[in-house]
């Protein structure tokens, strides 16, 4: 075992004191003070590191190791040190540990690889603070305008550029990473599915691509007492059925498809009263666009039914659409390969949530390596990963980089 | 026909304007001064027709007319005046009304009947400003300690006592009706069951009895992307499973059984996370309680059955139980021999909401006659009753108070 896992538990501890909180987790809002304070850390761990450190205009921070070839393509590995309110230590942080981790071994074992390495941390992933959510890799990949990121404010009204300048993080702009070699992000999996099965490693094939819709249903408001059953225009029970259905309908659509109705509006919504109007929120995901637009269309189509046979009027609108990512599948055979070599268990799955990975992979071959969420907790002080999921990711994760960056070592590790 | 509607009609606009609203509604809370207002233009009405008027000490009006043996328990025919925020022109107001015409009637005849006659208003049958609703009659029966209504307060920290005083009309507690021969209220539906059948008038063998539950739904709230279909545990897809089985449960209780979920609460609420905690509302009415009783059992097992199926925590509190009133059947006998004489269609049917007539069955035979309120529609400004419809159920009342009262006439009407 060439990775020290003491090195990354001491620096996440460390990390976890920034903008902690008293039930063990941290918030660190994006351009906040603590965010400051984390980046400065990791600013100070990159320079113990030798890595020439550098800041783009939406505030990325790169740490370069060069490699034989400097003007190789770099190989770029990443997350975030920015949380939600109130999150957990381990979401995203992982992601820029382990891999400062893996340049320590380079150093210490004097290897050298072919192409430069970069540990980035990029910014404003969580869009918390500041919409949109993934602002560093969406800059980079022209998803997002510069300057319509700058003009975002949050809800006290400060601007994104007025925080980014008072945290000292505003670089220039020729500093973005505008190619390389390939992304790789390291990061807890959010969802029970890894330690359901006991597995330390998923193999991450792609990022749901996902529909949110509203519904709404227009009834009659009625006295509950003087209106029997078979005259009633009732919403609400109208709405029950759509649910039931569409939490069927989720596993027609393929091993992946998700469906939620995760918010629900009743009015007038008293004890006495037949609803006479109720809106519903459903997050249609599904790996496969096609797959996932068809299921759309379907599901509309029998939501309609429904509220035909119950009188009711239906009217949908569509509050966002986002194609799924795939990603590399030569990255995903490496990574394949070195869980082959360590025959360690692993898993081939989907992200439902989005990361830094999705606008990553419209730059350059992309893939992400998930460890467990125990219980599948995330974005709660109560999030873990076992420390020795995480130390077999890093050697998983040290045996891709070797591949890629052609960092061929004389001593086996 | 010796009633003649257009005296009711002009009443019914006079009183419409005191505390009308642009709509074409009424605002008249209990004891305002849209209240006291209506009160006083009753009172006048009631002396116009020689009637004896006295207050009580909860505030109901009575306009007594003597009878041939001034020591028989009077003929009660009564309603109310006050209003819900916002409400129709036609709740309450018939039931008074309508008397006013039957006693002028009889004076017009010079028919002088064996037993007093009382035209009643009955105080907070509505009780939207001041707790609990139907104070009025419920003090009668002595449902309510007078001295707790008077310690009620409004939303602005008014009390019913002082607020009683104000509009000048606190009276005598000697005054209270304690004894009567019989009570009967005019009153429109609140539902659509006459209007659906194009009936004019309802026998109404009673009033649903009702139980009111609060469901409590604990599941685990997660991410929605990330957290697939089987690790779940959302208690509003659970919820959606419980609305559904209380819809096709209420029609096997019995013809008359209903149930209704009015309110639900979802936690936290939003597009991208599975629901963890939802609540939810059951109002379940019925004419027969043991039935409903029995019903409410049954639901309660089915619900937590359908919990464990969800991995999903349940608990139940209960709101309120109200057992059912069955009013008296020697009265209900006489409205179909009224409506028979006439040859108009009519429907036996229960009540659905509560009515005065609830705590006034606990003091004397009681009945109610429904008019169609057009449409299902009630406590709205857009509730109506066609006037032909009003005139018959007058032709029945005048009919039936004949027959109790003792009002033999020479002439037949």
């Amino acid at each position: 075992m060439v990775v020290d896992i003491n090195n990354v538990i001491k620096k996440l501890n460390l990390m976890a004191k920034v903008g902690g909180t008293l039930d063990g987790g941290i918030s660190r809002l994006a351009l906040s003070e603590a965010d400051k304070q984390a980046r400065d850390l990791l600013v100070s761990w990159m320079k113990e590191l030798d890595l020439l450190v550098s800041i783009d205009d939406v505030g990325n921070i790169y740490g370069r190791m060069e490699g034989k070839n400097p003007d190789a393509n770099p190989l770029v590995l990443g997350s975030h040190l920015d949380s939600l309110e109130n999150s957990g230590i381990y979401d995203g942080i992982l992601g820029i540990l382990i891999p400062l981790e893996i340049i320590r071994v380079f150093k210490e074992k004097s290897l050298i690889p072919e192409k430069p390495i970069i540990v980035g941390n990029f910014t404003n992933e969580e869009g918390f603070r500041f919409k949109p959510l993934m602002s560093g890799s969406g800059v980079l990949s022209g998803d997002f305008d510069i300057e319509s990121v700058y003009k975002e404010r949050d809800s006290d009204g400060k601007s994104f550029k007025e925080e980014l300048e008072k945290i000292g993080y505003l670089g220039a702009r020729e500093n973005r990473l505008d190619k390389a070699e390939a992304f790789i992000e390291l990061h807890q999996e959010q969802g029970p599915i890894l330690d359901l099965k006991k597995t330390p490693i998923g193999v991450v094939e792609g990022i749901l691509g996902l529909t949110w819709l509203t519904v709404t249903l227009e009834g009659r408001t009625d006295n509950s007492g003087p209106t029997p059953m078979y005259a009633r225009q009732d919403t609400l029970t109208t709405a029950a059925k759509m649910i039931t259905f569409a939490e069927e309908f989720a596993s027609e659509i393929s091993e992946h498809g998700i469906i939620t109705v995760g918010q629900i509006i009743n009015e007038p919504n008293n004890i006495n009263a037949v609803p006479g109007l109720t809106k519903l929120t459903l997050d249609i995901r599904e790996i496969n666009d096609e797959l996932r637009i068809d299921a759309v269309k379907e599901l509309k189509e029998k939501l309609r039914e429904i509220a035909v046979d119950s009188k009711v009027k239906i009217s949908f609108e569509i509050d966002w659409e986002l194609n799924s990512t795939i990603f590399s599948s030569e990255l995903n055979e490496a990574v394949r390969n070195a869980v082959d070599y360590y025959e360690y268990p692993s898993k081939e799955m989907v992200s439902g949530a989005g990361h830094i990975s999705t606008y990553m992979n419209n730059i350059c071959p992309t893939t992400m390596i998930f460890v467990p969420s125990i219980n599948g907790i995330s974005h709660s002080p109560a999030e873990k990963t076992e420390w020795e999921d995480i130390e077999k990711s890093a050697e998983v994760l040290i045996y891709v980089v070797k591949k890629i960056a052609k960092a061929e070592s004389k001593v086996t590790f």
